[in-house]
């Protein structure tokens, strides 16, 4: 693909004197070669564009060409989502072919689309459903009565407990372990009486769940992750968690049991909620949050307690100020 | 079973006209229906007491028969450790039944007990001795010497390096790592020289690890956890570490080398704890809390470092007016 | 070897009356016998070397003869380097010898030298190669082209995804995941579009990666662990991270996408450092520590944002008197 039909996949406004160069691939601007295209969508880097040997990088429609050092270019209104669009054109998802390993083991009351692939050592138990398109790597343990629908992508030694529920175009991360027990239990004067978790795990389309995450089976009822959510790894959901569509999570966030999040949140790394709340949608949590409280919608929030972000600017600006203040104070 | 019985298998008031009806299982009061069983635990969940479907309801001894609405009711001491009775009643554990799968992988120096199930896939190597009813899943692999008692559930690709030692009854969540190499190196000038770990992980009776959690065998001695505990997903026990009985922790939780837990203690998802300290017995850890030196037993703290927690309470709501009491400092 | 033979290997002086006494191996003060060697690095544990029986304990040259009670002594500049070193004397690292379990399945195209062992249900996928010595525990996955050096050990249900590159004597725990993909979606409207993650992993020589802790690979270039570094259980790297030389980690913390970490940085555990930041060489972190800035070489810091560890201890202090404080402020 040359620039010039590489502009018009993207949408984008070539920049420069010759667009019949091909492009091959993508790279960072320090290490493309002039048959990649690369990208610059953090300004923080812009100076890696003057040295970079790309072939063409993508910009903002805002981008001056004075900085440019007669580069080839091309404008869009993204160039982050442009570059994404490029990566997913020159490295498209891996297509199944109903590769089975002679290793893999299958119940026969297991019912998988012809063309899945299932990787060695795998384990298929009974009742399970897989749909047309899914790759299952090596090392899963797929549990009884699991249904997992097409496209999905099973990373290597992820682990779907009994009676879970994956949508389409379901990745998991290797590692991640769906469907584990909840942490129920109840003191009965001399021990903690363990109670049989009985709900299921349902992820639906489009969710990725990164490595080494763990998401809880529902106590009684289930644990649901609406469409389009995405998880970092090492996440923690606890049973019946409800986390709302195109919600998304970073690394090593605690959902604690039945606590519901609403659509389009964005939760930073390490962030934990407490259990039994309501979280509104488009709510976003900076990292290390913790929340105490339901949340209303759309707001911004960091600390612990979580407090508006606004706000906890300004307390983390004076905390470090406090034994300076301090004997401001015992001088009055 | 009718509702009579099932007031008088949990030793209950039975409210209401008709106890013959058939009752099949639990479920929550929203999804219950009127040959399931509910219960109302947290006030909170109240107003689904009014519109549930349920045959019968589990409520506390001083529930107000105002609030029911003609509801069949059982009144308990706790209903919420009846609940825990009812579904295990309804949902025993799994029996094994000495069930090996052909692709599991057992040395011939192993002892098992005639009635272990070992899954697919799964890997027990050298001298390794297994107790009566114990159920292996899929993937797991136990190492050498291992020694594991009675009735223990070892859930999907579980890992138990060499040398650990599982009591009754232990409950391993999928992708549980006991007795990985604890975290040990000497400086030596040039490198960070390891330390061969040569102590044990010792998990008593009635343990339960939960998905992913990680627990270091003691460099030494032993890491050990006593009888009862239950550990959520994601947990890191360093080496030597002791947690006393029936002591019980959220996710996330890390405890560094060498600290000794208390019997009965109840630590908050995301807490950590130093390493070489000493916490006494009932202690409560709020979520998040971090600890930097000894606790007595029996207290309740909060935030990093902890402080008693009545006093964080009052700490937090004051760390969030800071900026304007700031404000009227200045004026003074 | 006897305790004079012993202190002649670590350069240390005698103190006592019988150096003929054979030692056998290293233990606790505590459980140490007369044929085992101890040490006391820590004073805190002073009061055990009276109790001891061991048959000779390494104490810092420092240590009073009056301390000791008569014991037979060997005095070292360092007491814990020395036991380091014992404890490798008497528990060399396991040595390879080229077994192939029947069930592992080790793709035609891999290279392995003769002397690899692999274990049961192990994967070894297209065109890895391994080097001599190297040790690949049960239940392991090794993705394609991944190359693995000389004398590593690849502990039991550890993955190595696709492309991986590890240096020699590189250490993975049990449930380590090297090669996950990183957390990249650009938003193009409706939803979170997954761009490929197409770098690798690069772990360098003495590299050591705990239990269940990931590692994703760049999105484009490489994410890199740089030679003798440490990493402890459940910790994640997002992508593109590098992290310098002899650093070390303790549990549970988290590195987001792009950050730089300078060589022998020391970061404490549930610590967690945002993305597309330098941090550098020789920096400390405290447990807990929150880095949303940039951080100069040689610093110590601690908080949430960091700060300096010393003005941390007194606006730690301030903060749990803050209740009483406000109480004076309000007095004036």
């Amino acid at each position: 693909m040359n620039i010039k039909e590489l502009a018009e996949l993207l949408g984008g406004q070539f920049c420069g004197s010759d667009s019949s160069v091909e492009i091959k691939g993508v790279n960072t601007l320090q290490n493309a070669t002039e048959s990649e295209a690369s990208f610059l969508a953090n300004m923080k880097y812009k100076d890696d564009l003057r040295n970079s040997n790309a072939g063409v990088i993508l910009v903002s429609a805002g981008f001056s060409n004075d900085q440019d050092d007669g580069r080839t270019l091309i404008k869009l209104a993204d160039p982050y989502l442009a570059f994404a669009q490029l990566q997913r054109h020159f490295n498209p998802s891996p297509r199944a072919s109903g590769k089975r390993h002679v290793t893999a083991v299958i119940d026969p009351t297991a019912s998988l689309a012809d063309d899945v692939d299932v990787g060695p050592c795998v384990v298929i138990e009974e009742d399970v459903t897989v749909g047309s398109g899914t790759i299952v790597h090596a090392g899963s343990v797929i549990g009884r009565g699991v249904s997992i629908g097409q496209s999905c992508i099973i990373h290597a030694r992820s682990v779907v407990s009994h009676g879970s529920v994956l949508g389409d175009r379901v990745i998991l991360q290797s590692g991640a372990v769906i469907g584990s027990d909840g942490f129920g239990y109840a003191w009965d004067g001399k021990e903690h009486l363990k109670i049989p978790q009985t709900g299921r795990v349902v992820l639906e389309d489009d969710v990725e769940v990164g490595a080494n995450s763990s998401i809880d089976r529902g106590a009684l009822g289930d644990t649901v992750v609406r469409r389009g959510v995405k998880l970092d790894n090492l996440i923690q959901l606890g049973h019946n968690v409800e986390i709302g569509p195109y919600s998304i999570m970073a690394s090593q966030v605690g959902i604690s049991g039945s606590t519901k999040i609403g659509a389009g949140c964005q939760i930073g790394g390490q962030a934990g909620i407490a259990g039994h709340l309501v979280i509104g949608d488009g709510v976003k949590l900076a990292a290390k949050s913790g929340v105490l409280g339901n949340l209303d919608a759309g707001g911004t929030y960091a600390g612990f307690p979580v407090m508006p972000h606004r706000t906890w600017l300004k307390v983390s600006a004076l905390i470090v100020r406090l034994p300076e203040i301090w004997k401001q104070i015992r001088k009055k």
